[in-house]
């Protein structure tokens, strides 16, 4: 039987896979190549400028994060419709473009997958629900929208082998993410003083306001340090140098790859019980769920009870791509036999 | 022969027919109206908000300019998909959804004419260039981009009844547009000063720090008037105390209903000699065409030279709903010609 054709519908915000920031375009692409490795025939629909072992399908260039002459509104339109006007070369379109897709869905006959990374927006729920008998995937228990026709929940899988085991612990907090109020920046910070340990922070700004109100007042002495955004090894460099990742998001946590990833590298994580922090983190096993920053700083005395391989090795059975991959293969499997039975 | 059935996709900025300011709704609905007015089977895909005389259908209850809580981007992609998920009722789809509805269009068999109401930036031309083999019709023969499949040039029509014919001039100058530095108020202002007489102002504030800077200081006196948007009847009080409608754009026009407008109320337009005016103004015989504002001083002087009864005379051949309906009609059978050929 020859190898089913799956088209991966990537976003085009950022290069798949991303050089720094874009979760969204990292899942799409491990998913692409896990698959790929598993002996599929994918097709990646992504930035002209992305790797990918399968087949590249690109009409736009660049991200339109990474090219100031890009109209994201056009760049979406032209790359999302040409993916669906192929859908007759593929078996099933996985898409990981939110709302905008699933308006193309209904106009050809290929099956389309949703995996949702997220609702942005209660502004966008009346497209999902709409289109709630379309095929879809949530990426936790807790980041679900009610009526969807949701097949599954696959966990965010990771490349392990990207964030290699740290064997000791080192002195640091550090706070990896968007610089953004929803991530708690300021919450990490003040677990910082409390503690009186050294804070490393990491990740783009994606709100200047809070950054020179939460942040920046903070910076200038030894304790707390902002270094800007990282890749894969500026991010094993903050591992190899933390005590613990503090993850004390505001809103609740869609999936939290940055999770994973620390506890890929053995890291303990202290974060936030909201959202879907408790399907990623084992609470006294691979870090601690808390509820306030004071709480944060009690978890902190508590680290040494934490087993640094038990954290890798939890990831490598819940977050690796194999795992994530084998999960939708299953997923696809089941729209091929529904898919086999209406026809 | 049962009647041809057409949709009209028009935008979702406005209600259809507009309230007051929406050029791309007031011509979709035009040609709606008038096609049902001709026997075509009509279905208006618009706001809920919408009026029309054949079938209204609507996903979106109002038009986003006027709804606070409306997310631009989800209706656009929820009305256009719409239409085109209900393409096999239909005979043509005649968009006026710009870009975005064209990355629809291959994904159909009914065919699609796209009415391009003007190209807003250089950044949509990759869409046009894609599609260029598709239909199109420009609303002007200044506004055309080149390598697109054009079928004709349909000029704009208005409904004539909403605009009597006023018998006699009145004293004032009028603008009437968009506040925003492309319609030229500043021009019109200049004018109103060099040739000391009275200005009326009117239309939505496009631009603010525009209106702040070059508008609102030579207001608070008698002679220059804002007075803010305006609906049918305000423009007719308008047209009724004019004595001729500036209109001193900055950039090329596209089409200009307002000229239009005003030439079948019998008031003459002095207008920039940019894009379309030409084809929409009879230099010397419906107002005059200029090239500075100083030439808009020299033309007020041989307004008496117009006749006013020519001016509405001339709307009525050309720029009617009936004359517009017709010459999409004809471009429609062009369409269904090479359809029938095709299949």
């Amino acid at each position: 039987m020859p190898a089913k054709r799956v088209a991966i519908l990537s976003p085009v915000a950022w290069r798949t896979p991303p050089r720094q920031y874009g979760a969204w375009e990292t899942v799409a692409g491990n998913i692409a190549e896990g698959l790929v490795a598993r002996g599929w025939d994918v097709t990646l629909f992504a930035t002209g400028d992305s790797e990918t072992r399968g087949h590249l399908h690109a009409v736009v260039a660049k991200g339109y994060e990474e090219d100031r002459g890009a109209d994201p509104k056009v760049a979406e339109y032209l790359h999302i419709s040409e993916c669906f006007e192929h859908a007759g070369e593929f078996d099933l379109i996985h898409s990981h473009y939110d709302f905008m897709a699933l308006t193309y869905s209904r106009l050809v006959r290929t099956p389309v997958l949703t995996t949702v990374h997220g609702f942005s927006s209660p502004k966008i729920m009346p497209v999902y629900q709409k289109y709630r008998d379309g095929f879809f995937v949530s990426i936790s228990d807790s980041d679900r929208a009610p009526g969807l026709n949701y097949l599954a929940t696959v966990y965010n899988g990771i490349d392990l082998s990207l964030y290699p085991f740290q064997q000791s612990s080192g002195d640091a907090l550090v706070f990896l993410g968007r610089i953004h109020p929803d991530k708690g920046v300021h919450l990490a910070i003040e677990v910082a003083r409390l503690s009186g340990l050294p804070l490393l922070i990491a990740g783009i700004i994606q709100d200047q306001n809070y950054f020179r109100e939460e942040v920046e007042p903070h910076l200038g002495g030894e304790q707390i340090r902002y270094i800007g955004a990282v890749d894969a090894s500026g991010k094993n460099e903050l591992f190899a140098q933390a005590r613990a990742l503090l993850h004390l998001n505001t809103i609740p946590e869609r999936f939290g790859l940055v999770l994973a990833e620390a506890n890929a590298a053995g890291v303990p994580v202290i974060a936030m019980d909201l959202g879907s922090c408790r399907e990623v983190i084992e609470d006294g096993k691979t870090g601690f769920l808390v509820n306030t920053a004071g709480e944060a700083v009690s978890a902190i005395e508590r680290l040494p009870e934490i087993d640094r391989r038990a954290c890798r090795q939890r990831v490598q059975q819940r977050f690796s791509i194999e795992t994530m991959v084998k999960a939708y293969e299953h997923v696809y499997e089941t729209i091929f036999e529904r898919e086999g039975k209406r026809s």
